[in-house]
This record gives C-alpha cells, sequence and structure tokens, in this order.
C-alpha cells in the first residue's frame, strides 16, 4: 500500500522542505553555499515524507470521492480488485503516520508542539477545502449560477495551497527556530499561489491523471472566468454541458473555452498574480524568507508553463 | 451531519471519562463524594466529548466499507441520497476536531503533549485494527482456517478496546495529573475488555444496529469458538456458510451456534474473563484506579447483561 501510494509523485511538497531550510540557513548564516548538516538533511526530508504521506492520505481518499480513475499515471489505489473500499481505512493509515514519525524524530526538539499544532492546522484547512469542492458539486443540487471566484479561492486556497505551498516552508520556518506567529504575512502569501489550471490544459502523461474537472462539475478559476466573460447564448452552453459525463458535452465546453481564449486569459492572470505575489514578497521583512518565497514561486511558475 | 452522527449512541466512552475522573479524585483526597470543580466537569466533558467525536468518525467510515446499512436506530450516514462518498470526508472533519478542541481548551495544561500522544496512539491502534479486520474479510481471499483467538484478539484489542476503555480512563488519569507511562498495568488489563458478543445475539432494537458479522465474514469470538467445538460435519456447515450473503446460510450458521451452545459457553467465558480481570485488578497498586477499573468493569459487565 505504502509503495503504491507513497512514491510516484514529483516529490514537490517533500523536496520544498529540504530546499527552503538550506535557503533559510544560508540566508541566516550568511554563508553562500553554507553546508547542511547531516542531521538537518534527515530533519527536513523525514518532514518532507510526512507532507507527502499525508498527501498520499489525500489523494488516495479523494480519488473515490471523485470516482476518479487514474492517479499519477497507474489505476487509483480503490479501483484494485483486492482494494476496494478499504482504500478508506489506507488513507487514514497514511495520515496516521505523520504523528507517529514526528513523536520519533521531534518530540525533543523545542518546536515539536509547534509542529504538531501546525500539521492540525493544515489538516483542518484541507478538509475544510474538500467539503465545500463536494457539497458544491453535489450530484442533483449543481448550480453554476453559485460559481464565482471568491468560492473558487475559498476552495483552493483551503484544498490545496494550505499543505501544498505553506505547510512546507512553514516546516522549514520552525527547524530553523523561528516562531510561526511571527510569521502571518508567508502564510497569506503562500496560501495565493494556485495551479489548479493543469487539469484543464495539462497533458495527461506530464500530470499522470486524466482530468475530469469538467465532468465534475468543480468549481475551477476556468468556469467562474467563462462565466464571466460569455454571452448569453454561450452561457446557455455551459449551464447545458458543465458537469455532463459524456464526452460531446465535455468537448463543447472546452471548445467553449477555447473561444474565449481562456488559455490567453489565464496566462495574462498568470502573470499578474505573479507580479503581485512578487511585489508583496519584496516587502517581506525578513530577507531570508524573501529568498525562499522568490524561489518557492519561481519553482510553481515553470511547473505552470 | 454532526447532529446526525455525534448524539444517538449511549454515551458510554464520553461519560467514562467523568465518571472515572470523579472516582479519582474522590479516592485520591480521600473525601468519599468530593465533589468536582466546575473546571473540572468541563474539562473532563470536554475530552469525553473528544472521544464520542473520534467514535463517530470510526462508525461513519467503518459503515461505508462494511456495506452496513444501519446505526444506532437510523440510516447508516453515508446511505443518505445526499451524502454517499462525501461521508468519508465528514469522517474527517469529525476526526480533525479533535486536536482542534485539545488545543482550545488544554494546550496551556501541563499534560497537554501526553494528551496529545494519547490520541495519536490510540488512532494508530483502532486502523491497525480495522486493517486486519478488513483484510481477513476481503471478498474472494477469506479463509476460514486462518481464524483463530489470537487473531480475533488482535482485531478486538486493536479496534475496539483501545479507545472504547483504555482511552477514557487514560484521559481521566492525566487529568489528575499522573503520567501513563506509570500505569501500563492499567492499559494492559482495560484492553482486555470485549465486547462483540451484542452483534450476534444482541437485540437488533438495543444496540440500534443489525449485525450482520456472519454475512461480513468476521473473525468473532463466536465463530472462532465454535471452529473450536464443532465436529467435521458441523465444521463443513461453517466452512459452507460464514460470509453468505443469503438468510438461509446466515440461519444456518445461527443455528450451529445454538446447536454448540456457545451462548452458554460465552457466559462461561465471560464469567471466567470477569474473575481474571478483577484479580488483575485487585493486585494494582493504586487503590484509586482500581476502584476506577471496578467500577468500569462492572458497568461493562452489566451492558453484555
Amino acid at each position: 500500500m505504502l509503495d503504491y501510494n507513497v512514491p510516484g509523485g514529483k516529490l514537490n511538497r517533500g523536496l520544498s522542505v529540504v530546499d527552503s531550510y538550506k535557503l533559510l540557513k544560508e540566508l541566516s548564516s550568511s554563508k553562500k553555499g553554507a553546508q547542511l548538516t547531516e542531521s538537518e538533511i534527515f530533519h527536513s526530508s523525514v518532514l518532507g515524507w510526512c507532507i507527502e504521506w499525508l498527501q498520499a492520505c489525500a489523494l488516495v481518499l479523494d480519488d473515490i470521492m471523485d470516482s476518479s480513475h487514474t492517479r499519477r499515471g497507474q489505476m487509483c489505489w480503490y479501483k484494485l480488485p483486492k482494494v476496494g473500499m478499504i482504500a478508506i481505512n489506507d488513507g487514514l493509515i497514511l495520515r496516521n503516520h505523520v504523528p507517529r514519525i514526528l513523536k520519533k524524530h521531534f518530540r525533543s526538539k523545542p518546536y515539536y508542539l509547534e509542529l504538531l499544532d501546525l500539521f492540525h492546522e493544515v489538516e483542518c484547512q484541507t478538509v475544510g477545502g474538500q467539503m465545500i469542492d463536494l457539497i458544491t458539486t453535489l450530484v442533483g443540487e449543481i448550480d453554476l449560477s453559485e460559481y464565482s471566484l471568491p468560492t473558487h479561492r475559498q476552495i483552493t486556497v483551503s484544498k490545496t495551497s494550505y499543505y501544498s505551498f505553506y505547510l512546507p516552508v512553514a516546516c522549514a520556518l520552525l527547524m530553523t527556530g523561528e516562531k510561526l506567529e511571527s510569521h502571518s504575512g508567508m502564510k497569506d502569501i503562500l496560501i495565493e499561489i494556485q495551479d489548479d489550471y493543469l487539469d484543464c490544459f495539462g497533458d495527461p502523461e506530464v500530470i499522470g491523471k486524466i482530468g475530469s474537472d469538467i465532468e465534475d462539475f468543480k468549481c475551477t478559476w476556468l468556469v467562474v472566468k467563462a462565466l464571466e466573460l460569455c454571452n448569453e447564448e454561450q452561457k446557455k452552453i455551459l449551464y447545458d454541458n458543465y458537469g455532463k459525463k459524456d464526452p460531446e458535452s465535455v468537448a463543447r465546453v472546452k471548445d467553449l473555452y477555447k473561444t474565449l481564449k481562456l488559455q490567453d486569459v489565464f496566462e495574462e492572470y498568470e502573470k499578474k498574480t505573479h507580479e503581485k505575489l512578487n511585489k508583496s514578497i519584496d516587502a517581506y521583512p525578513s530577507k531570508a524568507v524573501q529568498a525562499v518565497l522568490q524561489s518557492f514561486l519561481a519553482k510553481i511558475h515553470r511547473r505552470l508553463k
């Protein structure tokens, strides 16, 4: 179960802990290229793996709830004949190992309690975002008129950005001895990062799953933007076809996205968000954290290209 | 979701925290009938509710994995048309509130860390037990010859006894300022308590669900004992009918249980276990803990009658 579900991703989140910690150490000791000790590499890697395990749990469970088929280029875990609904308990086993691993390697650290609190907070955010995502896409209850940028933002921030972008940097920061409460501005910046554009335009070979946001009536940036830009006739196309499973309906929505040039609109939006985020980062009081945020943002930005 | 899933049980686990704490305080202050302060009632009740929320999570998720129909006299949560697989996330919302509630009310207590560790340990045990339960009952993989008392014991201790019997008393003990590591003997006694007999002989009206251990090929005390006591002919009945969904097969197994007088055998076994537990309790070094264990055991014993 672990071999099937934990590896296979790009490890962006896990590696971010190590990379961020390295940057923070370099800049706070003002020795460029300062080497991490063996213990520092080990401990930041452990935290990185904790995030990967937590994500593995989220993916295993989300795939059941979304009736997904593939994940990271293989069948979803719950789809295997011998697994089925046992996958729910497997998800819990994955997540329950996180506090166990933290206890084993961090119980004696001065920031242990803050670390536990951080993981708890992030998990609460993730399931909260997942809840809004699920209840807005509930079969029989769907209503496109309720979709707006604020709803979209609320879902992605809670469901994805907290554990993908905030959690790794926050882990690294705790390891340096900083208090998270002194860095609430950092959280505000990191949770603004979004990557849900990939599901629709991304290459399935690259992202490792077949996107089904349109079929699943997901409140994506794309559909919210389409609703904003479309005329009455196009709006009808959206209302008639969004959330339908048949390939013709999906194709009609994708065609409309093309007609509305959403790919260009997204690139423009992405550029603006990027600039805005860079500005917030430039205004951030700590140089070391600035460098981490810049490097982080650059990495995400490259992934979107 | 909370109103549907959290109340409706008998609150045995939650009330045990308050009752145990009251007994511990009475006996350690040697003032019979010592009143709890408002804060003590409040805090022990909070811990009690945490256990009830954790149990609500376990029930919501177990019902999906076991394909159950009813629970506490109503339809299982996931069976409601508007819920379905969203119930998985609802389960996580229930459990994720536990650390949140603990943080809100216990972060300043000297035993906060131990409390978090305790809940983590118990959750790990619960999902571990659930895993063994699930993989031994996997359709297509079932094998009655693998069922034995040690397997049955491993499942019930991990899956049920840890959170039902150990957790409430351990919470109360932490509140008194004791260290759990000084009371490992208490855990050994509490996890020996079992109550899975109810599923087969219990009245559905009383236990609030229709038992389906036979249909689900569960490794119960009853089937393990039946395997031990049966002759070759009866063994064939078990192998042919245990784990089948049709009412005839279930009736055949229940008839065999009656032929083998398992109800009597269980009562005898229960009496012996009870005596053995009482002996262990009498040998326990702390009088206050002794009293709690005695009262706890007496309560469970009454429920089985």
